[in-house]
């Protein structure tokens, strides 16, 4: 049924991309031969539950690996091999270059099919000091392993957390929990700055409240602990001054880690990511990508984009998994559904923001309301915001964001179905979601946010 | 901009598709006359939440209230005309006889626009001391507050609540919480009945770890209290005998409240409800009619149906109110989509199940799978149960059901947001939809039980 004339499968990288792929390609073809190339020492972790390890909440780092090396290898005939980075590549001969464990020994390892889930890294400020000792990064179980062991001998009392994402504000709330005084510095207006500003508000908020200090529109021009001083230098539009700080986190985002692509043919696209077409192949017709190392469909721009989400991670390594094994799967893309639990708050976003519709050309309204997130009899409920983003000539809903206490995370998939089905906000207005007093309102809040909209395209009282 | 000939719009019921009607007439046009008939001494209350006041969970009755009459007097400009029950008309001369207050004075109120939304009424079998003064029904602030005067004066010890849907199980549930010994009786095979028997057999074994004594295929022959015994007699296919009970609740199922129009011309479908359009419009041009009185379109089988949910009652009054006051909405019908939380569990329902798929002749599969409603990395994961119907020519989702601990109101409402755009189980399977280790797994559920459907459909291992 699928062409055999090659039989050797390669995957570059052992975590939920790579995975993914490497269990696909062995569910549609029993025959290859599948070898996974993990450079670390883990495979299959949860990257998004690294900072509960920081915080105590999750005991052991071993319990965030999803599955065991054993399981690929013995359930699903797998070869696993850790330790082996690839550092080079020769596509016209299909062949990998391979540095092998601590000692770095290069090999050559060949494949017919190769897929690339090789994920993201950490982009490094260049600001002096960055290299000390004291400044930690924050991507893998080893990093988070490295960090936990810096705090547990040092005990640190204050810390520096650079950027103020997802990733910087979930270590600023771990090292709260921790009792570590944690200011977060944030280069740009706000924090959370993906997000429409009602809402990254509302979680500068919090943060203030529970004591983590926000620096926004501030930068970090060094770090002194090369030259034995306990803190690191910030500078915002009054000038420069010394903050006091044992412990610097790097949490400026990432890139594409596809250092290893530089020399060869390999189409490159945004943040350094692998472009692919619909079926996840790149440029070259026997590699595929997926995951964080490589550029994704938004849905709703229609264009190749970075989202190097978790879920996307997983989902494309599926498809490339399956395409690279003889299936012929497409895959339709992403509308950039996140969801982070910070501070106790939920907080998500789903398709685009306003600054990104207007500059598509959209002549979009953004409407807000603060909702129950259930019905107001049965004791419990919280308080819920949410922003939507409409196009008014289509009436179709462009983007969606909510924060809250509690039911934001799945009712932002609500908004993420609609979105990838083109839905107007009339209907989903009208769409038929749940109710029972104890789960939600007889109106869901996502209905209720777009009969606003209604009112509002017909040109209506509220 | 709307048709101004006629100025006087009633509605006939005060509760959510009345109110919804009312208040959407009032948003579309600021100039008609408003008036609300209410035949009970309450408006716009929690009908849902009403077995939370009988365990006590919600204090007062008062709680349930939503808005009160002052709120829709003073802020919408609506009137509302309680102890006003209408109990005929005449639509050729524009005419409502009704009657009023205790002394059931009979007066003439004529309309320009009507708007039927009468609720539904409680079905009662008949059964040989049905009229006891100690058999209750369960529908309006009225019935509950009965009841709980009831229990309060006479502390029964034990009861039997015939019918094991969602009334019958909520109800239950607040005996039991309240120190009553509770024994629910269900003619058919099994409690929750339109649900599929792997869902309800687990909602039925956590009935009885609770204590509450579950029998089916059993009926209630009499009821024997006004014989001076505090017994009903029971039939199964073993024979009859007693059960030894002080309290009896009705909780066999309602039907469209429209005894009222049995002498018009007004055309009845399923259930005694009003036959309406997608315009919410009956077989009278100038009558509308919503919520649990009136059919309304089922989206996967495309007929007239009756759904007599609270989520269905406010969209299709909103609609009905709209129209009436000269607008020209169309509703598109509901998917079905139902939730309720019952002993800690979260069961929830969309679309169609497996038998009426085969009645509808789809050649369908059915999948069933568990899930963990968070990643297991993070304390406090629940288990989840779900059941999805697929349509194996379309590979469209037909239906899908789920009961759980958590996670599963607003998983649903994935589901029916996915039924209501014929989505096909590839394209849910690939679905966006938002990861964070506390509130979902990297694969959601959702996307999980879909991808299994998908590698069956492709007659893959799973």
């Amino acid at each position: 049924m699928y062409n055999n004339l090659y039989n050797n499968l390669v995957v570059i990288g052992g975590n939920a991309s790579g995975l993914a792929a490497a269990s696909q390609a062995r569910r549609i073809n029993p025959d290859l031969n599948i070898t996974v190339l993990e450079s670390g020492k883990y495979i299959s972790y949860s990257t998004c539950g690294l900072p509960y390890f920081i915080s105590g909440y999750v005991k052991r780092a071993e319990d965030l690996l999803v599955y065991p090396k054993d399981f690929f290898e013995q359930k699903r005939n797998i070869k696993i091999l850790m330790g082996h980075r690839v550092v080079g590549m020769d596509p016209s001969k299909k062949e990998l270059l391979v540095s092998v464990g601590h000692a770095q020994e290069n090999k050559i390892i060949e494949y017919d099919k190769l897929i690339i889930s090789s994920g993201g890294t950490n982009i490094i400020p260049d600001i002096p000091g960055i290299d000390s000792s004291n400044v930690f990064q924050f991507r893998n179980v080893s990093d988070a392993e490295n960090l936990k062991d810096y705090i547990d001998s040092n005990n640190p009392k204050k810390a520096v957390v650079i950027g103020g994402g997802a990733i910087g504000m979930l270590l600023a709330e771990a090292f709260n929990q921790i009792g570590v005084k944690t200011t977060v510095v944030e280069r740009k207006e706000r924090i959370y700055n993906e997000f429409e500003y009602e809402i990254s508000t509302i979680l500068a908020r919090k943060a203030e409240i529970d004591g983590i200090d926000i620096l926004t529109k501030t930068s970090i021009t060094s770090i002194n602990a090369n030259s034995g001083q306990n803190t690191a230098t910030i500078e915002d539009a009054s000038g420069k001054k010394d903050l006091e700080c044992v412990l610097v986190m790097l949490a400026t985002g990432i890139s594409a880690n596809t250092g290893f692509l530089t020399d060869t043919s390999i189409e490159l696209g945004i943040n350094g990511a692998i472009k692919v077409d619909n079926k996840l192949q790149s440029s070259h017709m026997n590699i595929y990508a997926s995951g964080d190392c490589a550029t994704i469909k938004n849905i709703v721009t229609g264009k190749q984009d970075y989202i190097p989400t978790a879920n996307n991670a997983v989902k494309t390594g599926r498809i490339a998994g399956e395409n690279a094994a003889g299936g012929n799967k497409v895959f339709n893309g992403s509308v950039g559904t996140v969801v982070d639990k910070v501070l106790d708050l939920e907080i998500a976003s789903t398709g685009i923001g306003s600054k990104e519709a207007v500059s598509l050309g959209y002549d979009a309204i953004k409407l807000i309301d603060g909702f129950s997130s259930h019905a107001g009899s049965v004791p419990g409920a919280k308080k819920i915001a949410i922003i939507i983003i409409v196009d008014t000539t289509s009436r179709r809903l462009l983007g969606a964001q909510m924060i809250g206490g509690e039911g934001v995370g799945k009712r932002i998939d609500v908004f993420a179905t609609a979105i990838t089905n083109e839905m107007t906000v009339d209907d989903i207005y009208m769409l038929d979601l749940s109710y029972a007093p104890a789960i939600s309102t007889v109106w869901d809040p996502v209905n209720k946010i777009c009969g606003k909209a209604v009112l509002a395209l017909d040109g209506k009282n509220v």
